[in-house]
């Protein structure tokens, strides 16, 4: 096991009704700003069960965050929050929104000329304005960790802080029900591939982070297509267990002490930057050419990976990688998003632009071990064609 | 899955040579008081690397925890605490040691006459001293939670408080190196039962709960008993294994959103008070006669248990739960640990006495559906004789 520090703060309120526990959790003399999207939560309840919650509040509103946050609308909720004395935030929403309001939280407190150096030249963030979260969307585990990811014009990039942790976070699994099939397969297959970017690199005997990684793809596999199957969608614990798997995927927790690749991220982010394809769409095409291309790096894992995840237990071992790579793909079709770049009317002519953009954000050495240079991101990405 | 609240805000350093990290966790300007239990630090290495990390700190030691941490001791550091000024703790070694600091940092600050009151009445802690942990022996997971379990003539009692989680813990594997083959069984044990406590009740549907309890039954079932042999007791990877398990049997995360039993810690804690039993010896003579007595109640988790755990595949659900019961006694025996009453000396007699003090503590509606009264508790030892 590779040496760690760990700390998640973050307090967690989990289950159905749960909206009501941000009465207690937001200072009673704070100036809340509740951050959004778009309308859904108008549609579904949550925005009535949030403001019922914050009736005793002082609060205002911001709409309008969009997939993949856009720099330049966080900045006008900045702007909003310095006339407004705003000094409480909350992030209702997917991960989007959670993200958007990390960085609002740090920009409205940044001293320095352009908050976007945060993201783009790593400037420190000193502080950061208080939030809080409730989720209606899992996938990115945003809600109880620290990271962030950022648009402005083609550029996607992320940024993370000791200071950007949410306080608290309500998991509803019930306000997952009003969830598109496309939303909840985007969100299953965030939560996969995160797990498997922590897990599937290489052994350094770590028995229970790979347990751990390894109960959050089994039930993600038994549960996503259960969200899918009009039989079993409304099931609140088939949400619940999906809901928590994604908080688990992301946390900090399984990557502690255990190597970690995001070669697969880093090589969507680009993707999503330059044709706008939904985040998790972008991972479900280039995982499997990552982990067919790094296959011999990754051998041992790999060979869990079959044996543990898919059973499989054939004595050739390439025969299980190879398996193993089979039924990652067959299970993202069955949760029905995109394998191939083919299947999002991409071909070869985008693989230079995606290098020329890796490139330009020093994206050079990706993966476990660093050495993913843009030849072997070509060779990916060619594999994913 | 049942509705959870979630919190852990301690920060964890995990590995070797990580007792440096102290010297920046604990504020400079802090009056720091060490808190320790014998002499072992002082042969081990443990007290040197503490102190060298403190050598820019103003700190005072206070030694002679003991096992079961009593009441008096404890009171004494309190005293300590008060005339001397001291507003920082560290606590360094094992559970006994950290469930003391607990109490102390409360006894500290609290404003009532008798502070025994709040393990007895339940008194609120309103205010605690800041304390920060160096963990010697893997075994009760105290260093990352907020309970404490103390001891006063023959009373052993347990509370927690938000105030109580500790700071910081650092876990270096490399301190549990010297422990004595019997410290180490008594860890695993101890860690083991913790998660059965909290997975083998009754089924709700909390497959990431399950599968990371189960993913912790796992690991120390195959590395326990390496921590023994002779030809594996120094493998640092070995001890870094158990030492996170045993931190996640109990840091509240597989014990969210899951009905939880903790009847075997219960009437075990009698049989320490009573005849100073080892607390993990007299939870692996309670667990077993436990899980016997209440087999119809723990049916289906039994049955999980058995496959998922001892890869147990009868036709017949009974023989599975005999057969998971008996493999658990099993394993406890490979462990070196006592599995009935009679292998440490006591019998019939010792059941009247230990009915007699649950019935003083109000422990009489136990387990998790408490309903084991002092009837099905007398069978359990009954059963355990």
């Amino acid at each position: 096991m590779l040496n760690f520090t760990f700390q998640n703060p973050t307090k967690i309120h989990f289950g159905e009704g749960q909206i009501e526990k941000i009465t207690k959790e937001i200072p009673k003399d704070s100036k809340v700003l509740m951050v959004y999207g778009g309308g859904s939560i108008k549609n579904n309840g949550v925005y009535q069960q949030v403001s019922d919650a914050l009736k005793s509040h002082s609060w205002q509103e911001f709409s309008g965050i969009d997939p993949n946050p856009q720099y330049d609308t966080a900045m006008k909720a900045v702007q909003f929050i310095k006339n407004k004395g705003v000094d409480y935030l909350l992030a209702v929403g997917g991960g989007s929104v959670v993200d958007a309001v990390k960085f609002i939280a740090a920009a409205s407190l940044y001293e320095g000329e352009d908050p976007w150096d945060i993201l783009s030249k790593g400037a420190k963030v000193k502080d950061a304005l208080p939030f809080g979260v409730v989720l209606t969307l899992p996938a990115t585990g945003s809600e109880s960790n620290n990271g962030s990811v950022m648009s402005k014009g083609d550029d996607k990039l992320f940024f993370g802080s000791p200071l950007t942790f949410p306080k608290f976070a309500v998991l509803d699994p019930a306000t997952t029900l009003t969830l598109s099939d496309r939303q909840i397969s985007n969100g299953v297959i965030d939560a996969f591939v995160h797990t498997m970017e922590q897990y599937v690199t290489y052994p350094v005997n770590a028995k229970i982070q790979d347990r751990f990684a390894e109960g959050i793809l089994h039930t993600l596999i038994e549960e996503g297509p259960k969200a899918l199957d009009e039989k079993s969608k409304n099931d609140i614990d088939v949400r619940a267990n999906i809901m928590w798997s994604a908080t688990m995927a992301l946390n900090n927790l399984i990557g502690s002490g255990v190597p970690q690749d995001w070669t697969t991220h880093m090589i969507g982010h680009e993707l999503t930057a330059l044709h706008h394809i939904d985040h998790a769409r972008t991972l479900s095409i280039v995982l499997p050419a990552t982990l067919k291309v790094c296959r011999e790096a990754k051998r041992e894992k790999l060979i869990q990976y079959g044996r543990r995840i898919w059973n499989l237990n054939s004595a050739n071992e390439n025969e299980i990688i190879e398996q193993a790579i089979a039924k990652t793909e067959e299970f993202f079709k069955i949760m029905q998003v995109p394998v191939r770049l083919s299947d999002v009317s991409l071909g070869e002519n985008t693989i230079e632009p995606v290098l020329q953009k890796l490139e330009q954000h020093g994206f050079t050495a990706l993966g476990e071990h660093q050495d993913i240079d843009l030849n072997v991101s070509r060779k990916i990405l060619q594999t994913a064609v």
